[in-house]
C-alpha cells in the first residue's frame, strides 16, 4: 500500500454547546493543522498515489472554506457539535465529493488541535462502490 | 473509524540487565512521550469517540505512576525487561483496566524516547468480548 | 546566561476589525502555543534560574484566563487588536506583575498561532529597578 | 501488535522528467527523513520486536547508499521517475533484502519531504511466504 | 522587542566543489525550511511589527527563486559555495531590498537542512540609515 | 552574525536530592535533545562559521560522555545538583575545552527535557581573550 499525505490549516472560531464540553461551551478558537493522507494499492504511470498538487489544492479547498469563520454560523455544521471529529469527517467528505479519491484504497483525515491532542476519520473505499456509503459501513 | 489521541510524558530511570542491550544495560533514564489513540467506529450522542477529558486523566493517571521513578524498582515490571515496547504495553493495559476503552474498536499507545527512535502497541477489542484477552489474541 | 523555557496553550476566539486584516476580520480562532523564557546571569543555591513549578504554573495561569474565551469580549483588550504581538505583550506583562521575573535578566514570549507563522515579545529586565517599567523601556 | 521504529535521512538530488510534475521536472533536490516501522505481533525473549540497534543499522546504510547522491544516476532508479513513493518502496525492497524482516507481520517506510508533503509504503509480510510477491497483492 | 516570523521551504539541488565538504562535494539537494523573523521595537497603528501577509509573500517570493533549482546554476551563488550560511545570507539580503524591513530594527533567517542540523544569518538594522550596508558591519 | 546549530541526545539517570524539587528528588532519567549554536561575525574561506562534521563529532563526544550513565555518579556531577541549566553549562564548558569555539563571538547550548520544558546556556566569546574564563564574566 502507498500513501501520500498533504497538510494545512485552518484558524475557525466555534463553541460546543453541550454541558458534556465543560469550559469548551464557550465561544472559543482552534488552529486546526489537517493532515490528509491518501492511500493506493499500486502507483499509476507517473510513480505516484495521486497527484499531489492536486490532492493538495483539494485540500486548500475544503480548508479555505473553513479558514476564518465562525463554524457556529457554517453551513456545514448548523445542528450539530462541532467537535474534531464531526469536522474531520466534514473535510474527509468534501475530499470525498470530488473525483479525487476515485480508485484509491483508503483516506484518512487527522486534525492537530494542539500539542497533546488530536482527533481524525478514516475511511475505506475499496468495498464499496459508493463512496457515500463508505462512512456508514466503516473500516 | 474515528480516532482520538492524547498526549503525556513521564521521565524515567531503569536498567535492561541483557547483554543484548550492550550500553543499554547500565542504569540510564529516558523522557517518554506518550500517544494514546482511541478509535471507535461511531461517535456518540456528543459527536465524540470518548471524553477526551476522562482520556486525557486515565493518560494522566497512568503515567503519574511511572513519572520520576526508577522502573527497576517499580512492581509492573519486576523479572521483566521494561523495553519500549513493554512498557507502551502496560500502559495499554493499565488503560484497558478502566471503563474508558468499553465500546471502542481499538487503542493504540506510542513512546517516543528519542527523535529517532519510538515504539507502541496496539490491540483490537472489536473482535473480543473480554478486553483483557485482547492482548493475546494480538491484531 | 542562562534560560528556562515554560511551554503551555490556549484556544481563543477573536476577531482584527482593521481592513488591514482581510479576511481576519471575521471572527476566528486560533490555538495558541506559548513559550515563556526566563534568563537569569546566574544560578540561585538549587542550580537553577527559576523554581521551574512556579514558572510553569504562573504561565498556566495567565493562559487559563484566556482559554476558551473570546478575546474580543476579555478586558485586557478592550479598545485593542488582539494581535498574536499585543497578547504575547499581555502575557509579559502578566507574568511581570508577579514576584517570578524579579532578579531575571530578560523574559521572552513566543506565540506559535500555526506551522509557519509565530509571533513574540521580549523586555530586558536589568536596566531597570521597576520591572513594571520594563515593557514601557523595551528592548 | 507491538511496532518499532527508527528514523534517519538522506539528502538527494534528482529530477521528475514528465510534464506531469510541472517545475520539479527540473534537477531539485530534497532532505527525505525517513521512518522505517517494523511490527511483530509477538516480542522476543528481549521483550523486543527487534534489535533496534540493527534496524538502525540497516535503515542507515539503505540511506547511506542514497545520501549525497543525484539520484538521477543512482542505478536503483535507472528507467523510474525517483517520486518519494517510488524511493519508499525502494528502502523497504532493500530493508526486506536482509535477515532483519523475518517473522515480522509489516513493515511501514515514510519519507517526509517538506514540512506540509510527506508519503510511505507499507508491506504486510505475515500472508506471504514470499517477500518479494507482498508488495503485489498489498495490504 | 516585538518579533514576528513567517515559515516557507525551497527544495533544491547543489554541490560543494571544496574538499573541506567531503561527500557534500558531490551533487546532492536539501529542502531547506526557512524562517524569517522580523524584529522591532515599537508596534505600529495595527498593533503588529510587520504586514504579515507581506512578510510571508515576500519570503515567498525570494524562495520561489530557489524552489526547484539546482544552485550551482544559479545566478547568485556563481563563483560562491552555497552553504547554507551563505544561502541564508542570500535570503536576509533579498529581503532586504525591498521596503519591507525599513524601520525594523533586526532581520534573522534560520535554514533548517535536516532534523539535526540548521544555520542561519542576523543582521541588526538599528544602527545603520542604509539598510544596505548592514550586511558589511554585521551584529 | 552566522550561526550554525547541530543536534544530539542523550538518556540520563539522576536524581536532586534537594527538597525543593519535589518528586524529582526521587532517581529518575530523561531524553536530553541538545542544540549547540555556535555564532561567529565572518564566514571563513569555506563559507561556514565552522566545520559542521567537526561541530557534531564536538557535541557527540561530550553527549557520549553521558549517555547511558547514571549522573548522580558522574564526576563532572560530584556534589551539584545536575539540573538541565547545569547540564546545558557543562556541555558548553566541553565545548570549550576545545580549539573549536576559537574565533567565535557566542556558543548557545540548549537542553529539551520534555516537550514543555528546555533550558539553556550561552555564553559571548568576543570580548574575553581567554575562553575558559567567559563562562565567568557571562553574558
Amino acid at each position: 500500500m502507498y500513501r501520500v499525505t498533504v497538510r494545512g490549516h485552518a484558524m475557525v472560531a466555534h463553541s460546543l454547546p453541550d454541558e458534556f464540553f465543560g469550559p469548551a461551551q464557550a465561544l472559543h478558537g482552534a488552529t486546526y493543522v489537517v493532515e490528509a493522507t491518501f492511500s493506493g494499492r499500486e502507483l499509476d504511470a507517473h510513480g505516484t498515489v495521486i497527484d499531489i498538487g492536486a490532492a493538495g489544492d483539494a485540500l486548500g479547498a475544503v480548508l479555505a472554506d473553513l479558514n476564518y469563520r465562525n463554524l457556529d454560523e457554517h453551513p456545514a455544521f448548523t445542528g450539530k457539535l462541532s467537535t474534531t471529529e464531526v469536522i474531520a469527517k466534514h473535510i474527509a467528505d468534501r475530499l470525498l465529493d470530488g473525483p479525487l479519491t476515485t480508485g484509491l484504497a483508503r483516506l484518512d483525515v487527522v486534525l492537530r488541535e494542539h500539542p497533546d491532542a488530536w482527533a481524525g476519520y478514516s475511511v475505506d473505499l475499496d468495498e464499496s462502490a459508493d463512496p457515500a456509503a463508505a462512512g456508514t459501513t466503516g473500516q
